[in-house]
């Protein structure tokens, strides 16, 4: 087991990283402010490792509530997050009941918003069981839901206590969301490392077959360079945008889509080659990096364009209430080179417009 | 006008307290994160004074939104926060938008906990147009709703920028509530300042017949007492808890009864004389000290004992789940004089039961 720390002062807490140490009891109990936690979990996760789960904290002393959620990014609204806040008030649970968010990124941000209003605060801990998860939603604190007008427009930051990473827990992840989640360990080393890139570019391979060592290493660097971005910037005024390469051209994607239709990864993976392509027109990078972002991508099995029925005029106005915006202006972070991401906001719409178009078209040549 | 400052390290704010300065825009202007502001008031304070700060700001080159929400305490839930963040993502309202909360208690909360979520956090300034509202809740940070489970159950620790008390407002209050909003000036001086308490003996009739001049001291002494409170505890582990004195039963009274047949202020009135007849059965204060509250509660015209309807047990089973218990156990704030409140979470039930008695049967001698 690997173990790093998040420094945000009264708030920092450790990520430990692993494999099969889900019901180690011991890495939670430090973190329980008193003997009783509620697990939330969704109906996916709940029959695989619920039990475990509980039965660990069980023989530790500690008295456990299961509240079992819906699966999906749907289920990221305000009816879900009352059913958890319903479930600690009937069970009475006061302010020293700790939150364990048992899932993907969907049940952390849920139950850690849960956990940010109950009662104005409790403590939560993380066992994030997607790629996702475990190397982005984790860290850094956000927390919330959707609203039907945009997403994840409703929430707060709320550090949790601890974070347990189990990466035995991918074994049981569809193709699919694991190319996802590789989108955003990309989105690491593309915006912020360009060594990391390369060793992703060395070990795609070995990540899509599901390597235990190659997966823990790709998920401790992610954590890493996300956790000095946050660790910089708690609260997302400056550096921290950083995280967000591709995330503004993403959220139009889901958002024009309807949520769910994509996976967020996929998303992000063709908002990355948008930025890529939009960094480019912005002379900022040349042909041959463009080529690289794309290139990852897609052998990561991650879409490269963005859907076909998606017009650039779509884009920017679903881009304008995006919540990066600032002021009425969009920012957008684009790329220097590979592994140095910056924020602009003097970039002309026409070349925002030609970037997307380059990405949107039915057949697109990656 | 006169002004004090919440001392909480980089949130801490003004309150700036006086008459007719409602409209003074230069009030508001150092504390917008933009020249966008959202007026979140309701159906009875709207019509009153709405249009004197859109005017205000307005000429001050503030672009403003109206958001008017439902009177009363029943509009403290879910829907009402929705319809403020859907109005205000309608709005395409961003991170700089800054929500102004115009009205009692109840629009602070509501407008407070819908700054601490919408996209993760905007500014917020209170503008309390009651009593209780200016002493109480535009003080600390505290933020919330209702759940129909419990009061104030989901919420958020979320300062203002400023709060700008405006006692002129006062002249437009029932005197139900201006009686109301003395129970937390009252609250202040019992349970934290003995020389308070007394000016309060002494000027209790020139409160209630709206003395501008004594209201404004009132303000202001209750507003620094809080402010000295919440300085050193913003978080509400330890000291803070003492501005409970008369909460635990109060929260009973008001969950047994449904939210809004009894004023808040009324049942922390009746609240404060059980938790006194319990630091009397707890032999922490004497017959007199009972007597002072008794009789300067009932010359500001509130309730001196509960509703006759609610039995002790159902007190007892409503007070289990008030957010203040802690690992089961249920703590009060008692009185060891007049001035100096304490909390201890070692009362016998028994004592508790005969307190809550004494203050409960349909003809209480006063």
């Amino acid at each position: 087991m690997q173990s790093i720390r998040v420094e945000l002062g009264e708030r920092s807490y450790p990520i430990h990283i692993g494999s099969d140490i889900l019901d180690d009891a011991s890495l939670y109990v430090p973190h329980l402010a008193s003997g009783r936690a509620a697990i939330v979990t969704n109906t996916v996760v709940a029959p695989l490792y619920l039990a475990r789960v509980r039965e660990a904290l069980g023989t530790a002393g500690i008295q456990t509530l299961d509240i079992v959620v819906p699966d999906g990014e749907q289920a990221k609204e305000w009816r879900t997050l009352d059913q958890i806040l319903d479930a600690l008030m009937a069970a009475r649970c006061d302010r020293q009941t700790t939150l364990i968010a048992l899932g993907g990124g969907v049940v952390g941000d849920l139950a850690g918003f849960a956990a940010a209003v109950y009662q104005r605060g409790v403590p939560f801990i993380q066992l994030p069981t997607t790629l996702l998860a475990q190397v982005d939603s984790s860290v850094g604190g956000k927390t919330g839901i959707n609203h039907p007008r945009g997403k994840n427009m409703i929430g707060a930051f709320h550090q949790p206590r601890a974070v347990i990473t189990d990466v035995a827990t991918l074994r049981t992840l569809p193709a699919r969301e694991l190319s996802a989640g590789l989108a955003e360990v990309i989105k690491h080393g593309l915006a912020l490392d360009d060594a990391f890139t390369a060793w992703l570019e060395a070990n795609v391979g070995r990540l899509l077959s599901g390597d235990a060592d190659a997966l823990t290493h790709a998920v401790r660097r992610s954590c890493e360079l996300k956790a000095q971005v946050v660790a910089a910037d708690e609260r997302e005024s400056g550096r921290r945008a950083l995280l967000n390469f591709g995330h503004t051209f993403a959220h139009a994607i889901e958002t024009g889509l309807g949520y769910g239709t994509w996976l967020h990864g996929e998303a992000v993976a063709a908002g990355m080659v948008m930025a890529a392509e939009l960094s480019l027109r912005a002379g900022m990078i040349g042909e041959e990096d463009l080529r690289r972002v794309r290139e990852l991508l897609g052998r990561a099995r991650l879409p490269v364009a963005g859907p076909p029925d998606l017009t650039p005029d779509r884009y920017l106005e679903l881009m304008a209430i995006d919540k990066k915006a600032a002021g009425g202006r969009i920012r957008f972070v684009v790329l220097e080179a590979i592994g140095r991401a910056v924020l602009r906001a003097d970039l002309r719409e026409g070349l925002v417009r030609e970037a997307i178009a380059a990405r949107s078209a039915a057949a697109v040549a990656s």
